[in-house]
C-alpha cells in the first residue's frame, strides 16, 4: 500500500478486484438459492468508474442508472438495454429520449414524467417501457439525508390517495407504454431487514391490487437497494439476513397472485463500499490547547462523506498497524479550508508522524463520484489491485490544465 | 435571462460584470476612507473562475490563494507575488515550493509547516515570507461548519498557553525566514460586527505584545474574510459598518504599538455572491399527498450549499416575477437521487410549470466552486453579462466524453 501512494501519489482511491467480485457474488447467490428468477442491478452512483462497472458486468450484474451519464456508461460497456433501468426525479427530455431510442425501462417518478415519455415513444415509434417508482412510506432508521422511502421524500408516487393506482391504469390505457414493473427505494445505508420487510408487504399488497383491480401482471418487482456495510466493524444486516427476510414475503404474496414476478435488486454500496481505500499523507501534525491535529492532503473534496453525513470511516496508519496505539487521541484533518472538514473525529492511533500515509478505509462507495474540485484541486487518481495482486492506473489524476481546459476570458479582461 | 437560458442550455450560472465591480469599489472605499494603507485580497475559493478573478484584478485585488490550484492562478492572471497570501491548514510540500519559488507569502498554520518552509527556503537560497494565522478563538455566530476561529478550530495557532508567541520567536530566529504580518480569519457568511471587533482586539494586543517583547514590526495585519450577504434582503453589516467598528479598534492600539500596519482583508462571499443566479428547467411538477415539487435539472452536485448547510436562496419563477404568487408551497428539488437534495424548501411561487426556467439566486459564491459530477453529470457552464450587457460564455459545459478522459478501462475487463 505504502508503494502505491509513492508510485501515484496522493490523495489516490485504491480498489480491490477480488473484493468487488466477492461482493457481487455473495448478494447474488442469497437470494438465487431462495428465489427462481433474481437480477442484481448495480447502482453505479456508488462509483460509475468504468473498470468496476466492467467488472460487475462480467459478474453478470445489470445497470442502477441515475442519469443520461449513467445510461450513456451502461450502454458503453455493454450492458444489455433489458439489464438497465433508469431511475431518477427529474429526468430531462435529453435523457428520456436517450432511454426510448435505445429500449431501457425508465422508471417513472411522476404524471408528467409520464406524459413526457409517452410523447416521445410515439414520435419514436416504439414502446415506452416502464415501471413505476412507488413511495412505501416506511422509515427506513438511517440518516436523514439518505432516508428516501418517506411520506415527505422527493421521490416516487404515494400509494396513499390512490396516487399510484391512478398512475397504473393511465399508463394501462396509453398506447406506446409498456408496463413492466414496480420498483422502490427506501434508503441507503439500512442496517436491519425490518424496514425492507415493511416496505415489500406495502408493495406487494399493491401489486396485488394492480393484478385483481386492473389486470397487470408484472414482469418484475424491484425492491431497490440500500443495505449498509459495517463502517464500524458492527454486525448488521447481510445479504442472506435480507433474503431470508424479504424472500418468503414474497413468496406468501405470489401465491395469492397466481405468478411469480422476476425479483430485481439494485445494491450499490454493498458492492463496492469496502472494497476502496483513500490514501493520503500526513502534511503536518499540530497540537492546540484543545486537540491534536493530523493535516492530510485530502479533504471533503476528495470525500464528503464525513462533512456531509457525519460518517464515520476506519483510519489506519500504514506501516504501524503493529504498534500500540498512543493514548492520544486525534482529528484527521483535511484541507479544504472550511471547519467542517475533518475526515475523522478523535481516534486513538500510534503517533503520526509527517510524511505517514494515513488510509481511510470503506471508502469504495461514495468516495470518487462525490469528489470535487473545491478550492481547486484536481480530481485523484484511482487504481485498481487485479485478482494477481498487480497494481493498475485506472483513472489519471487530473492536472490543474484540466481545470482551465473548458474556460475561455474575454480578451480585454485580460488587460 | 430565458434567452440565456434558451441560448447555453441549463443549468447555468450567469454573472454580472457590474455587480462584481459595484461590491470591489463598496468594499475598498469603505475601509480606504478610514484607513491609510489598505490591501483588498479576493478569496478565490469562493469562485476561482479566471474571467472573475481577472475582473477583480482590473480592480486591484490581490489574492487569497488555498491551494497550489489557486496559487497557480493567482500568478497565471498576474497578481504580483507580493499581493499573494497562501493560506491553508495542510500544505504539501509541492505547494510551498512553488510558493518559495515564486516569492509568495506563505500564512503559517502550524510548527511542522513552517521548518519545511525554512527547508524549502534555505535550499532554495530565498527568503521566506511568512505571516502566522492565529486562532483568535471567537465565536463568529455563524453556522458551524464554516466558524474557523473557535477554539476547537483546526485553524491557526492559539495564543493561549503562549502557541503563537513562541511561533513568532521561533521564526524570528530562523535564517531563511522573513516576518511579514499576521493572520486571522474567524469564519463565512458572518452578519454582524461584534466578532470581528472582539477578535481585532486579542489580535492586536497580540501585535503589541510582539513588540514589546520580541521586537517584531509587522508590515500588515490581516483581518481575513467572512463578511456575509442578506441571503433573504434581510439587513445585514456592511463593508462600511465593518470599518467603522474595526478600524477604531486599530488605529486605538496603533498608538500603543508606535507604527500603522497595513490593514489586509480577505472579502470572497461578499464581492461575488450577490452577482451570479443559477439557472434550471423544470422537468416536472409533482403533488405528493404532503408537498408540491418542482423537479429541475440542478441539484446538490450543482449547488451543494442548500444541502451542506441547509443554506437558503431566493428563488425566482423567470417570466412571472410580476405573477401574484399561487397559495400553493412548493419545494425546489434536484436531480441528485438523495433526499437532501432540496434546493429550496416551502417557496410561495406563481404557478409552476414545466419548462419553467428557475432562477437561484445570490449563487455567485461557493456555487460553481464546490460543484461536483456526483450522479455523473457533466459541470454546468458559466456565463458573464458584461458592462454593455453583452453576454459571453466563460466556461463551456462540460460533455460526458470530458468524465472518461482519465480513465483506462485494463483490457482484459473489457472483454
Amino acid at each position: 500500500m505504502i508503494e502505491i501512494a509513492q508510485k501515484f501519489g496522493t490523495p489516490v482511491y485504491v480498489y480491490y478486484e477480488d473484493i468487488i467480485r466477492r461482493n457481487y457474488q455473495e448478494f447474488h447467490s442469497a437470494f438465487e438459492e431462495r428465489y427462481k428468477k433474481v437480477k442484481i442491478l448495480y447502482a453505479y452512483k456508488a462509483n460509475s468508474n468504468l473498470s468496476i462497472c466492467h467488472i460487475l458486468k462480467q459478474e453478470d450484474a445489470g445497470a442502477d442508472a441515475v442519469s443520461g451519464g449513467e445510461l450513456r456508461t451502461a450502454l458503453k460497456i455493454g450492458i444489455p438495454s433489458g439489464s438497465i433501468i433508469f431511475t431518477n426525479n427529474s429526468k430531462t427530455e435529453e435523457e428520456l429520449q436517450l432511454a426510448s431510442d435505445s429500449d431501457i425501462i425508465v422508471n417513472i417518478d411522476s404524471l408528467d414524467e409520464l406524459q413526457l415519455l409517452w410523447k416521445i415513444s410515439n414520435k419514436n415509434k416504439r414502446k415506452g417501457k416502464i415501471s413505476f417508482r412507488i413511495n412505501p412510506n416506511v422509515d427506513p432508521k438511517t440518516h436523514a439525508k439518505i432516508a428516501t422511502g418517506l411520506e415527505e421524500s422527493k421521490f416516487g408516487i404515494h400509494i396513499e390517495n390512490d396516487l399510484a393506482f391512478n398512475a397504473y391504469k393511465l399508463a394501462r390505457e396509453m398506447q406506446g407504454i409498456e408496463i413492466l414493473g414496480i420498483h422502490m427505494h427506501i434508503g441507503s445505508q439500512i442496517t436491519e431487514v425490518s424496514p425492507f420487510v415493511d416496505a415489500t408487504e406495502r408493495l406487494m399488497e399493491f401489486v396485488l391490487r394492480l393484478k385483481n383491480r386492473l389486470g397487470i401482471k408484472l414482469r418484475f418487482i424491484d425492491i431497490g437497494g440500500g443495505l449498509g456495510i459495517p463502517y464500524k466493524g458492527e454486525r448488521v444486516a447481510t445479504p442472506k439476513d435480507l433474503a431470508n427476510a424479504i424472500v418468503p414475503v414474497i413468496k406468501k404474496w405470489n401465491i395469492k397472485l397466481g405468478y411469480e414476478p422476476e425479483l430485481w435488486l439494485e445494491p450499490g454500496r454493498y458492492l463496492v463500499g469496502n472494497s476502496g481505500i483513500l490514501l493520503c499523507k500526513v502534511q503536518s501534525v499540530k497540537e492546540t490547547p484543545i486537540k491534536k491535529f493530523v493535516n492530510v492532503d485530502a479533504g471533503f473534496n476528495t470525500l464528503l462523506r464525513p462533512s456531509m453525513y457525519n460518517a464515520y470511516h476506519r483510519i489506519q496508519v500504514l506501516g504501524k498497524e503493529n504498534e500500540s496505539k498512543s493514548n492520544e487521541k486525534y482529528d484527521i484533518a483535511g484541507n479544504v479550508c472550511e471547519s467542517s472538514d475533518i475526515l475523522a473525529k478523535e481516534r486513538k492511533l500510534p503517533r503520526v508522524n509527517v510524511g505517514d500515509i494515513i488510509a481511510i478505509l470503506d471508502t469504495g462507495a461514495y468516495g470518487f463520484s462525490m469528489s470535487s474540485h473545491y478550492n481547486l484541486r484536481p480530481l485523484p487518481a484511482e487504481v485498481l489491485i487485479r485478482l494477481n495482486g498487480s497494481v493498475e492506473l485506472i483513472r489519471k489524476r487530473e492536472s490543474l490544465e484540466d481545470l482551465f481546459l473548458h474556460q475561455k476570458v474575454p480578451e480585454d479582461l485580460e488587460r
